[in-house]
């Protein structure tokens, strides 16, 4: 067996084996097949795809380049895992993981850092201080055991083969492939062994999926391969035409993911939790749909949902009264105010848009290793359907870095839309796809 | 302009522009475009292919990588230069290059050493004791002068994008690309400047091309592309589901050469020779296709292009004593006699196992930088179309290498296909297109 005639192999369109795909990743992954190689594998991939049978075969060959665990066992209990494919604004995981835990759902989540707009939820935690994401695998079993949940920053030595894979696609042009987003994705969440995942896609502009139609391909893709694994799981397409919730932006997001706890904001971003949650209630096997929406709506109404952040927070090193005030993590140096240009309702709002004005202020990183400002973002006082006048100021721009916020501002009046007529209501969730 | 864009601009299945393909091709030859990089390209190309623009394009900005030579006018006259895509047995170019000097065409080829069943046609040339393949442009061009042709070793200073293309290809099966193949092999036919060219595009189990509309496809693609730099040009389509000949080896393929140069090796090979020189003259302007036909019998049955073939070789510090006396170029210092295994006719030869029994023997090289074993090789005492008894001698195998000629018999037993009825004449060329 050998490189050349596995590349060639999936080239002419052919079906590899088990023991090919194991032997590229694993050969890969520690040096024995060069980068040229394995990127010139990565692109017929691309052209050639793999099948379930291939897609399985490679999550698997990845899952076993690493640590495996079995967190569930560990934890004692029902663990349910979520993915979100990334968005603008998208800080649901600090919403849905205390909410599933109210609930008696255990959410272990690995994630990792956020390369783009702005940071991950690793970085976005990082914004409340004293917050570690960098701890041992016992320390997170035991947060996740005694307060329902835990976020932590990926290690090394779960799948090193992604990690390897990944920085390879990155610079080669393959990362937009199903079967290898897919991998991807799976590998990780199998070596860590929860019971099912959630998974929410999104689509439109500030997203990888542009398509309703893509999106759904990608989610069955997935939802097969769990199926595969015997893994309980659900899929959410999900609107990313515009960012989700109103604020964009480390510190922000956190600030606004406690109002939602609280029940202090309703709206789009508590709609789009609240469905994550309830679907990854259902999948644990806490009761139908509806029973499940509702528990989810009680842990936030009831309070018990922030006291879980509360805890989980504060036994990860976090001082949790950031959490009731924002401005303990930490004040932007400079601010500005985008205004209206003319009169009319707000009709769009984009999200690609919103996410590089936050870039260009320090939300987020452009290459790895890069520094991010838990500081800089956008607060949105003005969304979608909202009837604006001319000069009315409609967003406020942070940031603590040497950005030209005057120039953001102006950039950032052209993402937004205004007409004369009311733009239609839009849905938050496309479909739900179970397995 | 960066490498990554335009992978996935090729990726997309997009056009790319003449300084796109220029930055990846430069870009890699100086190094500051990684190999891995290149590869997803080349392999983005298998599936996307190039058309003729980017195809010109990406040939030019090959050929300027290195040194670029106006040949014909060094020499003063006209030059026709020649490739074959390769096959087994394939000596052409000895017997084609003094035909064509004998009828005063100048035939200047620069040629690769051979990877595979047997060497190349330096490799061929250096079983004749003294000759030199590595010789200056200048000694090259006077031998051109002054004998009519010359063969020299490729230099390094001739395109070297193509060397460093060509090796990352053969290692990421990105070898059969028709625009791949057209400008690497036009890059450096430019690079030399001959007026015209001919090719000689084998087809069958003992080449890279395994049917004819494939073979056409790839030698219409090489006519557009020498008429876009108003090359003229003219390609045979050949077969090569036998070998070529009957000897198969790099001194036995010289020593066959001076046969068929003497006029007193008649069949294939001379045929093919005669149609491929005949071609060279017709575009080089010596006439209509049947004068010149005339012309290249007529330069072999008076003994000139004989004449002109011992002049170059001692000009070029070969021992002409060896082409009267073939053992003078080594005797193997072992034989094998392949014997018939039932009665009939022989119908086929397996040429691409004919190649495998040759490169067993010690005749070629599994890996750059092996030595060839110039005594190695099969002569065929039978060939396609003869009657022959149980135990009659088809064959005899040579090596002075560590060979265990008894199995390489066996198994080539098995590449002779003897059958009751007798087989339908094969033709040596399928077609000849021009362009």
């Amino acid at each position: 067996m050998n490189a050349y005639d596995i590349i060639l192999k999936k080239r002419r369109g052919a079906k590899l084996t088990e023991d090919e795909l194991r032997f590229m990743t694993i050969g890969f992954t520690k040096g024995d097949i060069p980068d040229y190689q394995m990127s010139a594998f990565l692109m017929a991939v691309c052209f050639n795809s793999l099948d379930t049978e291939e897609t399985r075969a490679l999550t698997l060959a990845m899952m076993n380049s690493g640590e495996v665990y079995s967190i569930s066992r560990e934890v004692g209990g029902i663990c349910i895992d979520k993915h979100s494919t990334g968005g603008v604004g998208d800080k649901t995981t600090l919403v849905v993981a205390p909410v599933c835990a109210a609930c008696g759902v255990y959410v272990p989540k690995m994630s990792g850092r956020g390369l783009g707009h702005t940071g991950g939820t690793i970085d976005k935690l990082e914004s409340i201080p004293g917050f570690l994401t960098d701890i041992t695998h016992s320390q997170f079993v035991k947060i996740v055991r005694e307060t329902g949940f835990s976020v932590m920053s990926q290690t090394k030595d779960l799948v090193p083969a992604d990690r390897k894979i990944y920085a390879l696609r990155d610079v080669t042009a393959t990362v937009d492939s199903i079967p290898l987003i897919c991998s991807s994705i799976m590998s990780k969440k199998l070596a860590l062994g929860a019971d099912g995942i959630v998974l929410d896609v999104k689509v439109g502009s500030g997203a990888f999926m542009k398509t309703v139609p893509e999106a759904e391909k990608l989610a069955e893709s997935m939802l097969s391969l769990a199926k595969e694994f015997k893994k309980r799981s659900a899929a959410l397409i999900s609107d990313m035409e515009m960012p989700l919730g109103r604020a964009v932006g480390n510190a922000l997001e956190v600030a606004e993911s406690c109002d939602v706890l609280k029940g202090r904001t309703k709206g789009a971003l508590r709609d789009v939790c609240v469905d994550l949650a309830s679907n990854m209630l259902y999948i644990a096997g806490k009761g139908d749909i509806e029973s499940c929406r509702e528990m989810a709506n009680k842990a936030i109404d009831s309070g018990k949902a922030f006291e879980c952040f509360e805890r989980s927070v504060s036994m990860q090193g976090g001082n949790t009264q950031a959490l009731h005030k924002y401005s303990l993590m930490g004040k932007a140096a400079d601010t500005a105010v985008v205004y209206a240009p003319s009169e009319g309702y707000i009709s769009a709002i984009d999200a690609e848009g919103t996410g590089l004005a936050a870039l260009a202020l320090g939300a987020g990183r452009r290459r790895k290793g890069d520094a991010v400002d838990h500081t800089a973002g956008i607060r949105l006082l003005k969304t979608v359907g909202d009837y604006v006048y001319e000069g009315d100021e409609i967003a406020t721009l942070y940031t603590s870095s040497k950005a030209d916020t005057e120039q953001i501002a102006a950039d950032f009046q052209r993402y937004v839309l205004i007409t004369v007529s009311q733009p239609r209501r839009r849905e938050h969730i496309f479909s739900v796809l179970r397995a």
